[in-house]
């Protein structure tokens, strides 16, 4: 797309938009300070939610934010009265010393569920990062970094799009992953600030389509959060409005897309333990729901995660897993390849299996399933729903960090 | 129950049975005849599914089998014409051999899914499984062990039920499992037969009855099997008619449970990879579909089965699987234990969070989480609906077998 350009710098790109990350051992704590801004969000459908969720649920309900609060380390889930109270301490302490009004502060918080949250140390480090706010690449990296669990890199991203108006505006957002990840909204804190002009409930709008083809696409472990937040601000610095005669300027949501997409991409690839990335593209199924199912059921399934992870081209748990995805299936007619940067081989072509034993199918099969990024591609030829998801192998080292993660 | 009592011997302890089990390498072959028996099935409800299914489905509609063919090592699935004609062959084979009509022969398999059989080998299997057909235990444990595929041991029980009548019918089944186990029927093969006279219909209702309390609320990984059978034959050896005025006997049903159930913790014990056996007990659902949703989401939960291994008391998973489970949960009254052969510890009491660090119910929680057998207990307090679920750990050797398994 033509319309969109990528740009180096994640939030320093945006500006009157100050940011800053600070961490002292697993504690850190993010601040995003984006004056005015109007803003909505979208929150885990967990029904047990974290008091940070709870808080900024209501602080969000005005449509204007001017800082974010999130610190990793707690998830401040599953804390009782004692919770939403240690929200309000950190809200009021990034309040007093910004001069912010309280209900413009959201908050999010990331880490072991059902700890009380341990506020001097917290409350220490957000000292430390108020003290560190600004607007240059470095600052980004930081906020990316802080709000970093078993994340093994920060995930930032940002980009300048053209409207079809021709002006142009800016996104940029940061994101951390990288366990607790399924469909169904968020799965992940991320935030996202835009210089355009937009009122919030037109950012809600955006966003939750946005979600629906990117966070809501990828899966790690099939584990849904009760602290997923996908938070977005738009705080009007570029002064151009992309809402025009009530409609949103379709380049804005096509760049909004393609922000999520992207961070939505390096959290799969960063899943836990991950040492490979899988794209499941689904076509011609029945419709768009039977085509999320299928897509997102194949990068669900152990089993085919565990075979990627072995680098065996096991397409019978391709079939399987779409098989019980509760989407329509017609096995006779089915197509399925898979793919990576060099080769793309069918497996099963129109129902008719090409990958048997000492078949060169097979054999490429074989080899395209040692690289570290595969795509499979299934075309259900009933229909022309079709869909994305990602998601990452299932490794020892999964198991590993999800075995060791409190002790 | 008192009406109940466990029997050595698996499958020797009804009469007019005979069963075997053979094995060259990974091809098994296990034979069941129980002639003239009514039958009836339970099978995969996944959209893809086996030929020999497809086979089974049909043959066992007029509710009369007469013997059970079951192979392991290619799961004849996605195998198109052929897979059909190869179930065909092996039914003529055992029809010929054992004078049996082909009508009257039902059929599974069970290994790699896409592979054409190796019919030579599996036919070679099958004549040397009929050639050891007998009576004896040790038959009915070669039946068992030749079903295996990635087990680690053969699954038989059996037992014998006193009637409300005061007469006595046996039971005797056998399973294997041990990958692609996840709820929503079968997920696995299992045989049952009694020697009790009951029609086809009601082998039907009490199989389903069976099925849901006990196979169907066991996972291992969430995969569903595209091969999955559950079938049981009365041959009548015993003269005794458990329907008595269009009733089963209650406790034929209770004893057809506990044999299910039996078996399918076998299967959950005995899941790939796993080193320890979770048992989730939900008490106080709204309904049973609650308790029952939230069993199996705590089961299914890569995090808390990889917490489960690392024997690590992450109960902020257990709270986070309810929480995305659909059931119904206030936090604020929930109460959650867990517990062991020893001991059993209050984690969270009405909402009430106990378990906090450096607190004695940490410590003793850390304890049981150590042990092979880990309970989970949940009082929701909404209801009077319960429910149980079994499963087992995540390891590196779930990854190891699944990432190698057809290599």
């Amino acid at each position: 797309m033509d319309f969109i350009k990528y740009l180096d710098g994640g939030f320093s790109v945006i500006e009157n938009l100050e940011v800053s990350g600070a961490r002292e051992g697993k504690f850190g704590v993010t601040i995003i300070v984006s004056r005015n801004s109007t803003a909505s969000a979208v929150f885990t459908s967990n029904k047990v939610v974290a008091a940070p969720v709870k808080y900024t649920k209501n602080a969000i309900k005005n449509g204007l934010i001017s800082a974010v609060f999130v610190n990793s380390g707690n998830a401040n889930c599953f804390t009782g009265e004692q919770g939403l109270k240690d929200c309000e301490t950190l809200v009021e302490l990034l309040s007093r010393d910004l001069k912010i009004p309280k209900d413009e502060i959201a908050i999010s918080s990331t880490g072991v569920i059902g700890r009380e949250m341990p506020i001097d140390i917290i409350s220490k480090v957000a000292y430390e990062s108020i003290s560190n706010l600004g607007s240059e690449p470095e600052n980004s990296l930081a906020a990316a970094r802080a709000i970093m669990t078993t994340d093994t890199f920060p995930k930032e991203c940002a980009l300048e799009v053209t409207l079809t108006t021709g002006e142009t505006v800016k996104l940029a957002g940061i994101t951390k992953g990288s366990g607790m990840i399924a469909p169904n909204m968020g799965t992940m804190l991320s935030y996202i600030v835009s210089d355009a002009v937009i009122p919030a409930n037109e950012i809600n709008k955006a966003l939750k389509k946005a979600a629906d083809v990117s966070f809501n696409m990828i899966v790690v472990d099939g584990d849904e959060s009760t602290n997923d937040t996908c938070l977005m601000m738009a705080n009007g610095a570029s002064g151009i409005d992309v809402v025009k005669d009530g409609k949103i300027d379709p380049n804005f949501q096509e760049a909004l897309n393609c922000l999520c997409i992207d961070l939505a991409k390096k959290m799969a690839r960063d899943g836990e333990g991950a040492t490979k990335f899988i794209e499941a593209n689904v076509y011609g199924a029945r419709n768009l729901e039977d085509a999320r199912l299928a897509a997102k059921s194949i990068i669900s399934s152990s089993l085919f995660k565990s075979a990627v992870f072995g680098g065996d081209p096991n397409w019978g748990r391709i079939v399987s897993a779409i098989g019980y995805s509760g989407c329509d299936l017609n096995p006779d007619i089915v197509t399925i390849s898979i793919a990576d940067d060099e080769d793309d081989v069918d497996l099963v072509r129109k129902g008719e299996i090409l990958a048997f034993e000492d078949t060169p199918y097979l054999e490429r099969a074989e080899k395209i399933m040692q690289s570290k990024n595969v795509t499979v591609n299934i075309d259900m030829d009933l229909g022309d729903g079709c869909a994305t998801a990602w998601g990452c192998d299932l490794t020892y080292d999964y198991v590993k960090i999800n075995a060791e993660y409190t002790t």
